[in-house]
């Protein structure tokens, strides 16, 4: 047996599919497919073809993909009690699917089997003997996942490891141990790992699946490892039922470079950051950005004094280098934040700037106010850019503002849209009156102004606004109080962040929208310019 | 030394607004101040008076609390190198703080003492010393910090134990392991914090401090514990740098419920859920669904045959039971959701209802659609109680509203002010029409409608806005989507929050301020009804 590496089984399309919020399309699951193969997993866990009829459409539409190195594997139980394996309706289905590989889970604690199941401990046995065999026999390799493992084995660990031994008569080749609830401590499990591997290790791969519910999955699974476990099961962003299940990314470079256990191909882990940041785009959620190696924050400094720290010496403030995952080093914007953040940023635009350069001092006073002022540039790199631009004299505005007007009223004049913008913009000495009614005074806006640009700028029709997000600042005076506005814009090639504040929540939206709309046009200009050249 | 304890640290306001994303105002840190003393933990710590001029003001104003369970500590680091500590200027501010125990932390790794601090290793060692000494001597409890334990004493064991020696020398109360750049694994934290325990451990309390970078904080400090620590640091959501630090809601829960030890005050653990929700309102962040214990989703099922089991048997897919952390059961397919929980609201003002009454029904029905639509009744029980009274007949409008409008315009007109409102209503027949001026529209219309009012109802101009939240909800259509407010309300003699969600924030502002001043005149007239009697 081969213990030099670990097998890594995904479940993001099965076990994944059960969180809260997460629903896959079958062209999502195929695109999550290649993903996983491109990182290099052992094995993408598909989904259940009998519980599903949309599985069945995919199982067929996974075929036509040539993979490079994972095998997709169907999902299924072990037979119902007291019929044959042929009569199994659900058993059928995952022959069906014509997998190379199939997973198969079965009970293992006895108050399961008696309780939820009823049927007798003996039955059980040869349900998981029976199904491992028929599968075997017709050709598929068998994972057999002994469900609720931890909790059977302290309530009946005779019991317990009798259902392994069905499964590995039956022909199985990895015994994987199920933490279903989730609530084990990491010794406990390294230990009853020990004793699985003690009895079977020789002939069969011992492998571990765990769940979040005690904050402890990414624990469990690499003390599982520590016991003698070479297979692991997870989902690649921790995708699951409850709390979700155990954090693949994490655990691979945890594997990878703090235990020296192979488990993706050569050159593999430096693709993780950006091949989860794909997953999470087509799941259509927001990676949390404090996700351990692939987070966008994994490696971000805040705090002056680390920053000047990891400046001087990266392993002062990080347990790896970034780079080892495909992640980036970031330095947060924000008040106690040091001059050598800002620096560096400035440096991306004029590289002949150093830190004793007076437009450092300049700028630094400059968001210093801002910052104290309510503005937060920290998620906000477009505006920063704009701020920096306009510090050094490369800006030059794209319009003004003559003025504008919002108005809404209660009751609705015109059916849901009871609010309306007017302005007025001058470009080149062209002026230009727009109106736009919206289901806000600032969605009005957005559509006056978008309608006054096109005109001149025909590509701000490419900007569409992701994300709006609104922050009150300081709470005395209530709905007097500060907001900071921050908007999310892309073209579909490129994504930025804006910000503006104000008392007014609809002047501190039109800051940060002018501020999307100008960074966008730089960007086209940038681009324009560098193919002429 | 009472070993059946662990005195738990919670440092979100200190080592939690590093997090990205995160700012606290001082009125902010007041509120997260009072709710972790709620819950019961041991030390707060809240800021670095040395390092922001605004933890100076919070430290003059959390003196006038008075809390129950927590000391709140100040943060600072050892003196500079070569000065005494009286000539330490951010020792000086540590003292202005006036708290009664203090955190120090200081350099562990002799590599950071050489190349980040520039200083001797032998000077580091008295610059501890002294520090500690230097507080003790001015009365304070003195918590030491060992900054990156765990990597110092990899790299040399003896030094990183002579810094716990001269902290110890000096007189701290805890020595507590930091495992600053969170990269370590489990079981070498327990054997380091073994060596540590055995050799200080009969005279002072060793700790630990943790963070997430390798998805390990929570097993960390766990297994920290099973090496002998006393004392844990962390956030109470995880908030940190990074990937964050240690989450203690989850080390907490763990700690009580999986290892028997005791952590906070009798029956403080089913508040968990509910006070780690409040945190997170404060810090105006949707608190993670998946997150152990206190997540809305710790114990959601979505499966058809999980719910069937969890029916049948909590314990088939529950690690433990939702009501000891405060939490509810939900079912994500069959909303079954906060009956109860429902029910016992109702009964506050209509004792005679029980489970089966229609009422009950109707009211979880309404308050689905409405939590569907984007209202969210937790932290808004003003308008959760004007809900019930509506749905059972306690209720009578105070004024109809005919029209509203808003203008807004920018360059303004009149000085800073640059959005109005006007509005008629009618109150019994008489109609009353007003206008006012505001930093924006929803300020204005705050205005307007007050002046109309108070000729009816003069107790309204008590009325005094404290707080105003607001959250954008989903992201897809930015500008365009709907956004929930959350208004909070004083009239000195108590406090109430109001919701209101729409597609336009003016609109969402209207709702949620129309039913704080219904509240505040509700309340009045059953004071006067009940003086009456």
């Amino acid at each position: 047996m081969d213990t030099s590496r670990i097998t890594i089984l995904d479940s993001t399309l099965r076990d994944g599919a059960q969180g809260g919020g997460i629903s896959f399309s079958v062209q999502d699951k195929l695109h999550i497919v290649q993903t996983l193969d491109e990182l290099g997993v052992s094995y993408i866990e598909a989904g259940n073809p009998g519980s599903n009829p949309k599985d069945l459409e995919f199982f067929q539409a996974v075929q036509k993909l040539s993979l490079s190195h994972a095998q997709v594997a169907a999902f299924g139980s072990t037979r119902r009690k007291d019929i044959s394996c042929a009569e199994d309706a659900n058993l059928q289905s995952l022959l069906a699917a014509d997998t190379e590989t199939v997973v198969v889970f079965g009970k293992t604690w006895d108050f399961h089997v008696t309780d939820i199941l009823h049927t007798s401990l003996k039955e059980n046995l040869t349900m998981i003997r029976d199904t491992v065999r028929f599968l075997k026999d017709a050709g598929r390799t068998v994972i057999y996942d002994a469900e609720h493992f931890f909790d059977a084995y302290k309530a009946n660990s005779d019991y317990a490891m009798q259902t392994l031994e069905a499964a590995a008569d039956g022909g199985a080749c990895v015994l994987c141990l199920c933490e279903t609830n989730g609530g084990m401590l990491p010794l406990d499990v390294r230990n009853m790992t020990e004793a699985v591997v003690r009895r079977f290790g020789s002939t069969v791969q011992v492998g571990i699946h765990t769940h979040n519910d005690g904050g402890l999955a990414v624990a469990n699974s690499l003390l599982a490892v520590e016991g003698g476990a070479l297979h692991v099961q997870g989902t690649i962003l921790g995708f699951g039922e409850r709390t979700g299940n155990a954090n693949l990314s994490t655990i691979i470079a945890d594997l990878e470079l703090k235990m020296q256990r192979r488990c993706l191909p050569d050159g593999k882990l430096a693709e993780l950051a950006p091949l989860c940041r794909r997953v999470a785009e087509i799941a259509n959620i927001t990676l949390d950005a404090g996700m351990p190696y692939v987070g966008a924050s994994a490696f971000a400094h805040k705090a002056g004094m680390h920053i000047d720290a990891v400046t001087k010496n990266p392993a002062a403030y990080e347990h790896v280098a970034p780079e080892l995952v495909g992640n980036d080093r970031t330095f947060l914007m924000s008040e106690v934040a040091g001059r050598s953040t800002i620096l560096e940023k400035i440096r991306r635009f004029d590289a002949s700037v150093t830190k004793n350069s007076k437009i450092v001092g300049e700028i630094v006073n400059r968001i210093k106010k801002l910052e104290h002022d309510g503005y937060q540039f920290e998620g906000a790199e477009g505006s920063f850019e704009l701020l920096v631009r306009k510090s050094i004299g490369k800006y030059q505005p794209f319009f003004q503002l003559h003025y504008y007007k919002t108005l809404g009223e209660r009751p609705c004049l015109d059916e849901d849209l009871c609010s309306f913008a007017q302005l007025k913009i001058e470009v080149d000495g062209q002026l230009e009156v727009t109106a736009g009614e919206g289901d806000g005074p600032v969605h009005a806006l957005d559509v006056a102004l978008r309608k006054a640009l096109e005109r001149f700028y025909p590509s701000v029709s490419q900007i569409r606004l992701t994300d709006y997000k609104v922050r009150v600042l300081g709470s005395s005076s209530a709905t007097a109080s500060k907001v900071r506005v921050l908007i999310e814009s892309t073209d579909g090639r490129d994504s930025w962040a804006t910000v503006g504040v104000s008392a007014d929540i609809v002047e501190a939206s039109w800051l940060a929208l002018v501020d999307s709309f100008e960074y966008k046009l730089i960007k086209d200009l940038e681009r324009r310019y560098r193919s002429f050249l």
